[in-house]
């Protein structure tokens, strides 16, 4: 039985399905520990000492606020991970949750680029990885301004990536076919692995703890088994099998 | 420069400090990165093959939410912890998110005992290990039923105890002097140990990574370094030589 590969219909089902009143799950809770997991994928292959500077890119949905907490979760200060993180955030989200953790990470004195393409081309020069968390699940193409422009500046500037669920420019269900797309050194996949990431062959981690074994069954997910009490699971090699 | 012990007035305006509008956290996140630190103490010390079966004990505060949030990581299904949490909460708390996060437990499958002395007793005698998540920093005595006559029950067990925070029945500062507290071998103190626990000689961690560097120096808190991305960190050497 290998993993299961979600279409984007079906992830956002198991997310409706977790924040249910049946699920009980709030927004905060899941983001959180999505975020959490993120900022431990990058921690885990790029060590503090030698990748200090990270560019968090945070899109306006769901995934740029999972951006945010691994932003948060990164910074530096005794009780967080010793890195810079510094937040491009050109389209801030509009929901009340993405406010909340923008100021997060204002009070962790976390700076935000300001506008245009300069002050990314600035901020790349002084970054030494990046965490992509522009477009999740949910993204539908074309790619607008100024993710148009921002995309290929991020993959000229020639750092390591990881990405957050799936590649940023990648169709969530038809891969880079478009060719629009990041090219990741690291993906941190959250729940499941989504259908586009099948022809992903770099580091393949999978994060998101807290799967209910009822949804778990009822989608057939043959989640592997998480290490100890890690919140990620390194699933390179299940992946590059198939 | 050593770690600062919290009173109870000074843990209570931490936590609001985090919690206002500039803050900006949540109770949901706060929660549920305490409720995982707890959820990790248990599973570094006390290993899931051989302590399986856990009792979870949930007070009707903020730190019985705490511990239905460990219930829920620490459970069996392929994207948890592995364990077979029990939930003992004869006073359940009357606020939402509590009644939201026993919601999730019961979705996990996670059985919470009936109630009266009998299926305390019973579940004691097919338990492995008790979480002790009682009472918090905000408790004052005296202890009232039906945790009067449930504390001694625990005790008597013989069962090793992780207790989170402040051990039940310990005063927040003047420790357990009245002799009425439960004697935990191992405590997860959040944010900052309390005043109480100075006297504490167990195996004693610290959890709660989301303290801001600003309300770590306002408090002079001399946080210890956690290690890589762990959620936690061993403290035990470091309190137990004061």
């Amino acid at each position: 039985m290998s993993l299961r590969y979600l279409s984007a219909r079906l992830a956002q089902q198991i997310d409706d399905e977790l924040m249910s009143a049946a699920g009980a799950f709030s927004l905060d809770q899941l983001m959180e520990l999505a975020g959490l997991a993120c900022a431990q994928t990058l921690a885990k292959v790029y060590g503090a000492e030698k990748y200090n500077r990270v560019l968090v890119c945070c899109g306006p949905g769901n995934q740029g606020g999972d951006g945010l907490v691994a932003a948060r979760h990164l910074c530096k200060s005794p009780a967080l991970f010793g890195y810079k993180p510094t937040i491009y955030m050109p389209k801030p989200g509009s929901k009340d949750i993405y406010q909340r953790l923008h100021t997060q990470c204002k009070n962790m004195s976390i700076p935000t680029l300001g506008e245009g393409e300069e002050s990314l081309r600035t901020a790349l020069k002084s970054s030494d990885v990046i965490l992509d968390a522009i477009f999740g699940f949910s993204f539908k193409g074309p790619i607008r301004a100024p993710f148009d422009s921002a995309l290929p500046m991020l993959s000229a500037s020639g750092l390591p990536i990881v990405s957050v669920d799936i590649p940023s420019g990648w169709d969530v269900e038809a891969s880079n076919d478009a060719g629009f797309g990041l090219n990741p050194d690291v993906l941190v996949s959250l729940t499941a692995p989504k259908e586009g990431v099948r022809t992903f062959r770099g580091q393949h981690f999978l994060g998101g703890r807290f799967v209910p074994r009822t949804l778990e069954e009822k989608f057939g997910l043959n989640l592997p088994i998480y290490p100890g009490y890690e919140q990620i699971v390194d699933i390179t090699e299940a992946t590059q099998k198939l």
